[in-house]
């Protein structure tokens, strides 16, 4: 059994494979900011202004000259003569002077000569003979008050200059790199784009992936199976998993065991594509043809015949003049764990995609698990919340039954992995567990 | 300050909005499974057949009787006569009798009388005179010398029955349930339905969250801001988290601050939507205003005022003739923040969508953060990894800054949680980050 020998760790195989492809190697397109989500930048982004553009308050209160209120306090306020209301939306019309104030609200801009914004809750309002009135009251009648009557405000607590204030520049100063080539675009990322007014951004334009089912065995989901037929899977999910991973799936059919079939399928798809899956017919001559093929195609061919990890031990890495071709494993839980492990990284790095932490979990295993030393195992567990538990805080089960079966994976929360190092994993353990 | 006496915690705010909506009530639509990823479905789903439809083998071998292995060795093989090959995508056209065995492919229909399968290894071809060869020479040439010599096959290990073989409904059994209502389709689960042959699914239609930003100071993005504007942030971060969230935004636009004006709006979203967003305008009297439209819009109206919660606090959430309406603080990061914590929730209860758990990395921090007893903190941090540590292996770095900085948000990798009853976290403690 020389393939035994041959067999790569899955680490090191995904590296060798991702060694041989240029990173960030498709072409970028324009989109709206608005329509981004997802998507990965393919330039570096500088603030075209700096943000924000006026000095703003960050609280809703009084606009200050910080040195008017040196040694404030709640017995010793200061008195300070209110002279208008920042208005929402425009440029204040006033200056604030020694021993004068503004209202203000919260993101209102700062008037010249102020350099502080006292809150609300540390003022009063003093009203002609002097009789306070609740900060409500002056609040919601705003303006209307403060031309016609000299109001007083008192300020109970002494402001450092800059105090509830942002300052010009101070989310990001003019022609700061904001956001990085390889960023993924979330919620806040368009916000901070869309805050800029930079409304169009180039992104890496969806990786095409091929997938290419084999097997005299395999039939389209809509036709009913004879004895010994099962339907096509792996297409689908691997369809579905490209999509989730930044790709765009161009699916290819099934392709019966013959080596010049599956070589032209492959030869088209790999014109058409970036990336080609090969999901392999069950039997051991159409797993080896996928070899055959991958040597056939062009160089350098096959990089790793054999991943030490279950499932997939049957995983072929290839490249083929700059394109990943990659076989899997025709059982479907196989062909999608190693989908996950091979197929979306290659996806990741065509994007350019910086790397971001992998959402697990980490929990409490509750059986032991036996895994050959030297191999990496990955198994379907469920996951439950402990409430007993603090850190780790989840539970993970197990989910027993052939590797092989589709349904043991459709109903698990997440993959556990068993790291070649361990000889099994022992209840009680705490393991990480990749979620699907 | 009596706003402040009533301050909700976020969980209790949240169960409290949450028990006002009943669970998956949008309605549900068909969907082509093979476009159905990330989609709720909204029926249970049971198995119409069940799979596989036939007894196979999961491994590479011969099927044999079990009973004709007893006690073979390696010492003592037991010797079978080898019949036939199983084809691939058929039913065999023999049967195994005592003493005979077939060459059978993974995933191969087992052949009658078979009752387990010895994987190749464990076995070697006898020809005529006897003379080994190789079994990669018999596995390649397949059936073509079957037929024209008398081939023994030795066995070297005692089989049980049931060896190797996947029985009939070993996956799922026909009828059984298989997915359940509320399920969020992943790759497995497309590729579980199809194995079974179902190609359509009903799933719950999108949630149509209707979005309104106020403030006199809200432009749009395209514009160019004067003095006092800023461009409008929170419609689009909003939009990304609902598409994110299985919901479709519709957006009504920058409305002034007019109660009028705001009222007109809500009621139209609310006659268009299954939720409404407003983000407020700055001013106190806007957020206000948000909750006095509330109030106007339908019973119960307003359930909370202000959440304990930073950033976050004046969030308003209400519910309007079944219908959720959240207020939002104006504030990029706040309203973003807790649409994560409010907005996302009322989403995946209208789908429907079951539990899972939520991704997020445990982390150790990195420094000292204080907290303010009795208010839930959410900080963005930056998560590195720490190669020295095994179980928690992520660092937690808090990004420092005014909290209305889009940019903090948009760098941070995640949003790091400070319970309410912590008065803050120690460097070094053990945290949990929700992944943004």
């Amino acid at each position: 059994m020389p393939q035994f020998l041959t067999l790569l760790p899955p680490d090191e195989a995904r590296a060798l494979l991702l060694s041989h492809l240029p990173a960030g190697t498709v072409d970028s397109e324009p989109v709206s900011v608005t329509a981004s989500l997802n998507r990965t930048l393919a330039d570096d982004i500088h603030a075209p202004h700096p943000l924000p553009q006026f000095e703003r308050s960050t609280v809703d209160g009084f606009a200050v000259r910080a040195r008017d209120t040196f040694g404030a306090s709640d017995s010793q306020p200061a008195y300070l003569t209110l002279i208008g209301e920042a208005p929402m939306g425009d440029a204040p019309a006033f200056e604030i002077g020694a021993g004068q104030c503004a209202l203000i609200h919260t993101g209102g801009m700062l008037p010249n000569g102020a350099d502080a914004v006292v809150m609300l809750e540390y003022t009063q309002q003093i009203v002609g003979a002097g009789s306070p009135r609740p900060n409500e009251i002056i609040y919601k009648t705003g303006r209307k008050d403060l031309a016609t009557t000299k109001t007083e405000i008192e300020i109970f607590r002494a402001m450092a200059e800059g105090e509830n204030i942002i300052r010009v520049g101070e989310d990001v100063a003019e022609g700061q790199a904001i956001l990085p080539q390889g960023r993924v675009m979330r919620p806040a990322e368009i916000g901070g784009l869309l805050a800029l007014g930079i409304t169009s951004a180039r992104v890496s334009r969806f990786v095409k992936v091929g997938i290419i089912s084999t097997g005299d065995e395999i039939i389209s989901p809509e036709e009913s199976p004879k004895p010994g037929q099962v339907r096509d899977v792996n297409s689908y999910t691997l369809s579905a998993l490209v999509e989730k991973s930044g790709g765009v799936a161009k699916r290819y059919g099934i392709i019966r065991d013959q080596f010049e079939a599956l070589k032209d399928a492959a030869a088209e798809a790999l014109s058409e594509c970036d990336v080609i899956v090969v999901t392999a017919g069950s039997s051991a001559s159409t797993r080896d043809m996928t070899a055959d093929v991958i040597r056939s195609l062009g160089e350098p061919g096959v990089l790793a015949h054999g991943i030490n990890t279950r499932p997939g031990k049957p995983t072929i890495l290839g490249v083929c003049n700059g394109k990943a071709v990659i076989g899997l494993p025709g059982n479907p839980v196989s062909a999608l764990v190693n989908g996950y492990l091979f197929v979306a990284p290659v996806i990741e790095k065509l994007l350019g995609t910086l790397p971001r932490p992998i959402p697990t979990v980490l929990a409490r295993l509750t059986v032991n698990l036996p895994s050959q030393a030297g191999r990496e195992d990955w198994w379907p567990v469920n996951i439950t919340v402990n409430p007993q538990s603090s850190i780790v805080k989840y539970e993970a089960d197990p989910i027993f039954g052939k590797s092989n079966l589709i349904f043991t994976l459709a109903n698990a929360d997440g993959l556990l992995r068993i790291p070649p190092d361990a000889a099994g994993l022992g209840a009680g353990e705490v393991v990480e567990v990749m979620l699907l």
